[in-house]
């Protein structure tokens, strides 16, 4: 019986599995993804330098490693660690706030107004050399609109001057102030910059637009990074650093500063410069702007290549200690020293704008390999293709610069991702109205069907026997089409994350599911746990690409089915407060305490109406609750608001009016009665010598009766005249 | 320059990557999952036979390979199709449906007494006699009490008409009919089964039990299958099935049922039977149970082993035409049938209860491999374990026969599961008060660790420049010993889906997220962010697990509020709440006002627990609140109180409103019309002797038009005032 055994077992052959591939900048191709410890992913995305509001730019990178970042984790299920970084110290930063401060003081200053156009018109000289020596077209088309803003700016006060109208002066002062501001800053601070010398200065302008930088993010549903570093928290740990690539010889301190010795590096056997853009080498305009505005002379330098790790600082810029005297990080370090300080010698992807493949990442990887002495600090590089604006550069100098808010007023969160995930991330995208068109219908014809399969889910048991009925041939053929999808949409993703071939196998699976339900909808036979399949299996993919919009739950669910209203589940919290309240207050007026008293009035008064409850305290009685609706209540104190604001705008036009009729008066007195009807020429054509009219407009003698008439007014404005130049006699 | 390229890059090595592995039953060791196409995996499992309540044993099965499933598809990434069948045709529901048929008419023919004991005598020594020929002691034991039973009855009665009391004896006819229902109908059955013959008796049982069935399984969270198949739809493809085995010369005809020959297809060289029990060959006991009661005799079988694909139908037996006459299929045809109908010739994944090995799992793999002429039919088998009730065998012989709605009136569905989760599907489960208070002690645990997490989540903000902090070593252990628990989790998953381990692993993460938290607090430093994450990751496996019951959304969600949950609704003022309590409690301190202190602790101790908060004080640190599951009958409670307070003000609110109508109706009444207007100094400054305006405020006479207004408003004023007038004259 040798047979009654179990038989051998051979393992299935999988017929199509399927590797993640991603585009890899460190080979300019697909690679097969592989994490170096199990499925833990290690990552660090360059974050902004802040300090200005976001535009499209931003939302281009952002947005799309948030979508790889889901993916990596929802999809592919890899453990992913994101951390990202803060630029908080910086030239631009630097320049920027030194420009606010000292503008913000020359219009506290209140100059005259010759003292302004003096300034103005230094300012215009000194820039048009400035227009002169620029090369840049793009830049120099910019300067010279600001340029001619200026000189407009002046022209115009010049002319109101000629005017003398006081009126139409001061507001002419104000545009040019408004106008210049951008020059008159800028030369306030070639000229003053170095005054600036308050460390508030230096930190308030990025902690601003880091702030404004969050609030885009979370409008955009771009996920928190799970660790997030400053650069101004990282000063030690830089210097540190810098002083290790310094002991490995591979930088040297000049003048204050510390420079990479990229020759030094470059000749190493194991190290390679440029790795992700070999062409670039050499590329000192590159080079210089990665340097940025507030550079030392390149002449301390080696040689040209080589760039900062520390920069001296000079007055008006901030500094910190180091062995090298008072200074600051250079651009590149930050973020090869804030990595390594949270992920170690070697991180799995870094990612990054595709301008900063040259020099910025590039540097980065030669200082983090110079510290480490290995060649792999990176596994992969992944950049994000550019942004066009209706298949223009963006830039401030062709008016198309759009901000993440401005977008964000005329397309949805979900509308812009959808525009993105219809192109490839790491290729150039278009954003024009058609590409937004395009994203709008998409949603359109993706919920519609979300609809209809709503429709079938309520309208049909979801359990029990009824939910379940035989599959026909309709059935399965409409299942395999869902199983087609998901094999289609796994290669997709692992095709270096091709979300638009997503969507595009989305909508055909959401087509042929039209199909399958318009079919069989009339004999009532839709069969609606597989409908059901293909709406969830959707969902789910729209979640992954974070499409839908949610706020991540933690733990257990409290009780309470969602469905039940407001005010039955609030009351009884609020009945408890109430009571609270009330014996806190009889007990605090006994015994008048006062502070506590007037707790109890700011929960009434403050807090309670700003959720939507109104505490109404009677004596003898407990407090009344009243939960309103929150939005009534903001309405009906708009309308207060504006009501009293009418009123008040309606008081000011009475005062107006009076006091035009006062001046009205008051011009009247001043007028001597001679030359009371001598304007009059439509009535009068002769005077005497006192001014009265002798002839009417005719050339007739002037009839006595009238002429009687124009006398009595005679003698009442020389009454009032006389009184009015009395009264400046004693005046004086 | 030839350096000036891109060097070489090697991909990077994973030196931790695993796999999952699953018991299969096949090999009975862990064998490397491997699916057959893909990401796709194709699964049946065996699904419930319809003729009663689902016990424990049942939870055992469903519960288990719910888990598995969620796993796979969720955790894994795999694209699960899960396939199972409702067997509504069977011998147990044959019987059971006749028998329930019988004694309901029995009862219907309400007969005298005497025919009801002599009836009873019958049964009881017929009974007798099958006690006797009853030789597993389980069984016996069974029979012996229901034999007891019954003859208790009859003794009653017999007592009670020696008494004379009619009343008494109605009582205990009654009694006697209850307790003899089980022999009686089985009785009955044996001599009246046959005359059995309406269709709807024979499929309204099952249809009503499969309805149970349903809702047992949504109330322990179990998903339902993907597609669901009922044997009575299939009849016509599984006579087509089984003609193509007989075609192979694997089955043949006999006196109308269709038996397979296990010989035959034992010695084809390609084939092997029992693979997965193969120590059962030939144990005839486990055949014949697997047979069914209303067999054929064996007799018709060419061999002992042979077992049937198709059994004629005896009257009182439900049939369906076929090529051998009126029968209906015999019980493991119908899986090999409809798994082949959805998933065709080879699945990845089949599983079943341990005890459906031999026969059912192992005939199933005969015909279906005789049917497809393969030896693969299914690659991974999965038997979930035995169940057993404080240590012993489950058998309603030993009144521990425990259905699933009773169990879930004890415990809670997530209760029940994490006891699930906290021991091998695959091996026995002993349910009992130990093992329910160690998974409900488990659940206190990582709750309280959320509630505190959620605490942290509302007090500290969400997003912006205050929510990001620097990491300190603090952070980084603690962010390690996160992914250290990741990589663990997954070792615990891949090593057949071991949920015990990854369930110790959370514990460990718990405490040590509490000690991180314990050492911050008092600094206020504890990096929301980072533990969030924590408590995130967990709720994500306990999701993953199906610990968390939720609605499967579908598509965009639509609008703002619809699905918040109580926590979402209720903790802002909570809040609101905490904040003035804890402003009072510090007054009250500083001035040692008592009573209110006191009242701050009724709040704390009494008066919010009883809502299901939890208030706790904290020095140096803002209050913290719980929202802790309370009482069902404490809210019932507070939201009745809510509801009547809220009727009571409307109808207050509602009365004072009137009363202030009527009083202003009254009031305005009494106003002689001469005094209508004469109070109005900002609209009308000269009055006639009647009272009626006749010059403005501006002093200028009254336009003819408005005039004319004003007098109908004194002439309605006039009526109304001379009516009062009158009115208090007759009063008088």
């Amino acid at each position: 019986m040798a047979k009654r055994m179990q038989p051998a077992w051979e393992a299935p052959k999988n017929t199509s599995e399927m590797k993640l591939e991603l585009f890899n900048s460190l080979t300019r191709k697909k690679e097969v993804f592989v994490p170096q410890k199990g499925k833990q992913v290690t990552w660090y995305n360059c974050g902004p330098t802040v300090y200005d509001a976001s535009h499209m730019g931003h939302a281009r990178t952002y947005l799309s490693f948030d979508i790889l970042r889901r993916v990596l984790s929802d999809y592919f299920g890899y453990d992913v660690f994101f951390v990202m970084n803060i630029t908080d110290i910086d030239d631009k930063i630097i320049k920027r706030a030194r420009q606010n401060h000292l503008y913000k003081q020359y219009l506290a200053e209140n100059h005259q107004l010759d003292k302004v156009l003096e300034d103005c018109n230094i300012v215009l000289q000194h820039f048009a050399e400035v227009v002169k020596a620029t090369t840049d077209p793009d830049k120099k088309n910019m300067q010279e609109r600001l340029f001619e803003k200026l000189k407009t700016a002046i022209a115009n006060i010049e002319a109101a001057i000629k005017t003398g109208n006081e009126k139409e002066i001061s507001a002419k002062k104000e545009a040019l102030l408004v106008d210049g501001k951008d020059l008159l800053s800028d030369w306030l601070d070639t000229k003053l910059g170095s005054t600036v010398t308050e460390n508030k200065i230096f930190s308030e302008l990025p902690r601003y637009w880091e702030e404004e930088y969050h609030k885009d993010m979370e409008a955009l549903n771009v996920q928190p990074a799970d660790c997030l570093t400053r650069v101004s928290e990282y000063v030690p740990e830089i210097v540190d650093y810098i002083q290790k690539i310094i002991t490995r010889e591979f930088a040297y301190e000049s003048n204050g500063s510390v420079y990479f010795d990229v020759s030094k590096f470059d000749s190493s056997p194991c190290h390679h410069y440029a790795k992700l853009v070999p062409e670039a080498f050499g590329d000192s305009k590159a080079l210089a702007e990665g340097e940025g505005d507030l550079s030392a002379a390149p002449s301390e330098k080696r040689f040209d290549n080589d760039f900062a790790l520390w920069k001296k600082s000079k007055p008006g810029e901030p500094s910190w200690p180091s062995p090298w005297g008072l200074g600051r990080p250079g651009w590149h370090i930050e973020c090869s020293v804030m990595a390594s300080a949270i992920l170690g010698q070697s991180m799995d992807i870094h990612s990054g704008g595709y301008d900063l493949k040259f020099p910025h990442h590039d540097n980065e990887l030669a200082q983090s390999e110079a510290f480490y002495d290995n060649d792999a600090w990176t596994r992969y590089f992944l950049h994000s293709g550019h942004l066009t604006i209706a298949g223009c550069k963006m830039s401030k100098s062709l008016k198309n610069f759009i901000t993440i808010q401005e977008v964000l007023q005329k397309h949805t969160a979900r509308q812009l991702r959808l525009a993105f995930l219809l192109h490839s991330w790491k290729d150039t995208l278009d954003y024009s109205d058609n590409t937004m068109e395009l994203a709008k219908s998409y949603e359109k014809t993706v919920n519609e069907f979300f609809l209809t399969v709503k429709h079938f889910m309520r309208t049909t048991p979801g359990t029990g026997v009824e939910a379940f009925t035989k599959w026909s041939k309709d059935e399965l053929e409409m299942n395999e089409n869902l199983e087609k999808a998901k094999v289609a949409i796994h290669a997709a993703l692992c095709d270096n994350i091709d979300t638009r071939t997503v969507l595009e196998t989305i909508r055909e699976l959401v087509s042929q599911s039209n199909v399958y339900i318009e079919k069989l909808r009339s004999t009532g036979a839709v069969n609606r746990q597989l409908i059901k399949n293909v709406a969830a299996y959707i969902t789910k993919i729209f979640n992954v690409f974070g499409m839908i919009s949610k706020e991540e739950s933690v733990g257990f669910p409290s009780g309470g089915s969602g469905s039940a209203d407001l005010e039955t589940l609030v009351m009884p919290y609020l009945n408890s407060l109430a009571d609270f309240r009330d014996n806190v207050r009889k007990s605090a007026r006994e015994i008048k305490a006062g502070d506590i008293l007037a707790e109890c009035d700011k929960l009434r008064d403050d807090v309670l109406p700003n959720l939507g409850v109104r505490l109404e305290d009677k004596e003898n009685e407990a407090t009344v609750i009243k939960l309103v609706d929150r939005a009534e209540l903001m309405k009906e104190r708009e309308e207060k608001k504006a009501l009293e604001e009418k009123k008040r705008l309606e008081k000011e036009a009475k005062k107006a009016e009076a006091a035009a009729k006062a001046a009205a008066l008051e011009a009247q007195k001043k007028i001597p009665p001679g030359d009371l009807f001598k304007n009059e020429t439509d009535k009068y054509s002769k005077f005497d010598d006192k001014g009265m009219p002798t002839h009417n407009a005719e050339g007739e003698e002037m009839p006595k009766a009238q002429l009687k008439k124009l006398q009595k007014i005679y003698q009442a404005q020389e009454k009032k005249y006389n009184d009015y130049m009395k009264s400046q006699t004693n005046e004086q």
